[in-house]
């Protein structure tokens, strides 16, 4: 029987190449008269927001930019964007980007209803007003934040990765448009759906997945199978950033209704104290926390298994047979080593164990542990980062 | 590539066995001091909303009964049921019924929300302002309308189904309770069920399908291949209770994004002029729609042709087969034999075509028609009612 469950009401989703040229029109019927797009200065710089800007222009609406946003971005870093939100007289906000631009917006946005601090909001459910008005615009295929209702904030004081989330924090409309992944590096576009499928997978296999999320996250494994090696080739092809791209804000939209698992909970601190990128850390951790939670998971890894193969490869996992599961772990390596991401803690710049100690705890205490398939303690992370040490 | 799509900000969803007790937090939570629950005389009366009332009556909400609702509801039922609203001093409305109770309470919300008559929002997108809070809690497996956007409406004057829909008709939480099932006529779960199965297969090969609806709508087909024997057979074993309402609700949040085919167009004047169960005549509608459909949408039955073979039997269809998608068509059939439906529509009382013509003419002139995968002129709906005569 299906245990209960629910599923939230998240913003609408307007995806398809050359939708972002709509992101205009959708400001206007929430009501925006100034809107402000936040972005980071690679972004507005690149070019990519052209067509987002252009629809801009074409509704009339005045637009300001704060292209100051920082990468895992900080409390305080947070804290400028939103001054610079209130000093602007705008009335809603765009954020175009990646999950530190949404992020950033989510949390700028909820100091701008609410007031105080970015502290006062740690956890979930802390928000008690509406925020202006948020459209999300991904320009990166991995996040998955354009559908979700949280924010990762990197706390200066205490050095941590906090999580805040709030069903008031969903964007209002998500315009998912696979063309701005077209100028995206190689190697980002690599790390960054490997955050999507570490969010499909822990998502799938979270003890609050469902039949609902489990099948959109199966349809995200699916892309990701299919059109990982050719997107990470090639960005700007239409067909595999199309399919990369809506497997991100499935991932997304899955794991806003289940949580995710121990990969996060070992990412988070890797990200505070070595500052390697999100989706790396997710693809180190990947392998070792899916041997660590086989047992508990086997039917689940048995149906990925053959999804993660490369389509153009020979032989066929069957899901039914006995080894399935185990493939699932050798499938993601293989996928890994198809896109070119060889890391390791060690090869990330890690030359010693110093500081598992604490990093084991900050996972530990991370609220992804109780959405683990697997009980995880303080001893089984640090075995995680002493796994994930040289792969 | 991925043709650009939309997913609606719907209800949240709140599944599972004895959810429907929770009703009553979610309606204070919602702001709802004096909500009134509409329903129809037989759901009052045969105890199967104890638990919601119960829950109601623990939050302390002093709550109205409007147990007045039709089957099939006309304009003026609706009316009806909006001055018993308006004369309540309620201030949100719980539907827990059918199709015909949730789709009441929506257009008394359009009207309690907009002032006018229910004409004035026949249509997309013509409801101006917000309607009242809204609850939907199904009692049958098929409609959908708990997470649907629209309303069927009986026009009394035009003698059609009129469709209204707005995305300000959405219910603000979705409660589905598969234990509310309990109490369904055998027959009625199956009739009830293949209103489900239709709105899954119509939105799965309807234009505007997409990947995450067509995942959803597999998983839905899925649920009924696997479970409706069972449930049919006993309506009150938890285990296919769950996965057919599961699929049922999980059908109508497809449709009400991809629309639906054929079927509809041709079920919805067949109520009107016979008052046919509109499960039952989408079945009879079916299997001959679904040969007309058949050659544009071949892949998409292909995959559905082994989903519902009755699980207990021996063969399994091969999705890869040439006569997979045919096969499809005769596992609707042997589903409809399975669950003891052998409607036709000279079965279900008429005694020969007079009116097809004017049914015909109203089915080619329905919404449906822009949705189907194939297109269907006034001849071709006259064919289909004259194949449907007989089976």
């Amino acid at each position: 029987m299906i245990a209960p469950f629910q599923i939230a009401s998240g913003p609408r989703v307007r995806f398809g190449r050359g939708e972002a040229a709509f992101a205009g029109e959708e400001a206007r019927a929430l009501g925006m008269k100034r809107p402000m797009i936040f972005t980071d200065t690679g972004i507005a710089s690149c070019g990519v927001l052209e067509s987002l800007t252009g629809g801009l222009e074409k509704t009339g609406l005045e637009f300001h930019l704060y292209d100051q946003v920082e990468a895992d971005p900080s409390d305080e870093s947070m804290a400028r964007a939103h001054e610079a939100y209130e000093g602007s007289g705008c009335d809603g906000i765009i954020a175009a980007g990646g999950g530190s631009t949404i992020d950033t917006a989510k949390a700028a946005g909820v100091l701008a209803g609410n007031g105080g601090k970015i502290h006062d909001y740690f956890g979930f459910g802390n928000v008690p007003s509406h925020l202006p008005p948020l459209i999300t615009v991904p320009t990166t295929a991995g996040t998955g934040s354009e559908v979700t209702c949280s924010a990762i904030v990197t706390d200066s004081t205490q050095k941590i990765k906090a999580v805040m989330a709030s069903p008031l924090m969903f964007a209002r409309v998500a315009v998912v448009d696979p063309e701005l992944l077209s100028l995206m590096p190689s190697p980002i576009a690599a790390g960054t759906l490997m955050d999507a499928l570490t969010h499909a997978i822990e998502s799938m296999t979270s003890p609050k997945a469902n039949p609902w999320t489990k099948a959109l996250c199966l349809q995200a494994i699916t892309n990701i199978g299919r059109y990982a090696r050719r997107f990470v080739e090639n960005p700007a092809d239409p067909e595999p950033a199309s399919a990369i791209s809506l497997a991100s804000t499935l991932a997304g939209h899955c794991f806003t209704n289940t949580g995710l698992g121990i990969v996060h909970s070992l990412s988070h601190p890797i990200g505070v104290y070595h500052h390697i990128h999100h989706g790396t850390s997710n693809a180190i951790f990947l392998p070792p926390v899916m041997r660590f939670n086989l047992q508990a998971v086997r039917a689940d890894y048995a149906q990925i298994a053959p999804l993660l193969q490369n389509p153009a490869g020979p032989e066929r996992i069957d899901p039914r047979d006995e080894s399935a599961p185990q493939a699932a772990i050798d499938s993601v390596r293989s996928l890994l080593r198809d896109i070119g991401i060889s890391a390791t803690l060690r090869k990330s710049g890690l030359t010693s164990e110093e500081g598992f100690e604490i990093m084991a705890k900050d996972a530990a205490e991370s609220p992804q542990v109780l959405t683990n398939p697997v009980h995880a303690t303080e001893e089984d992370m640090l075995s995680l980062l002493r796994a994930a040490m040289d792969g």
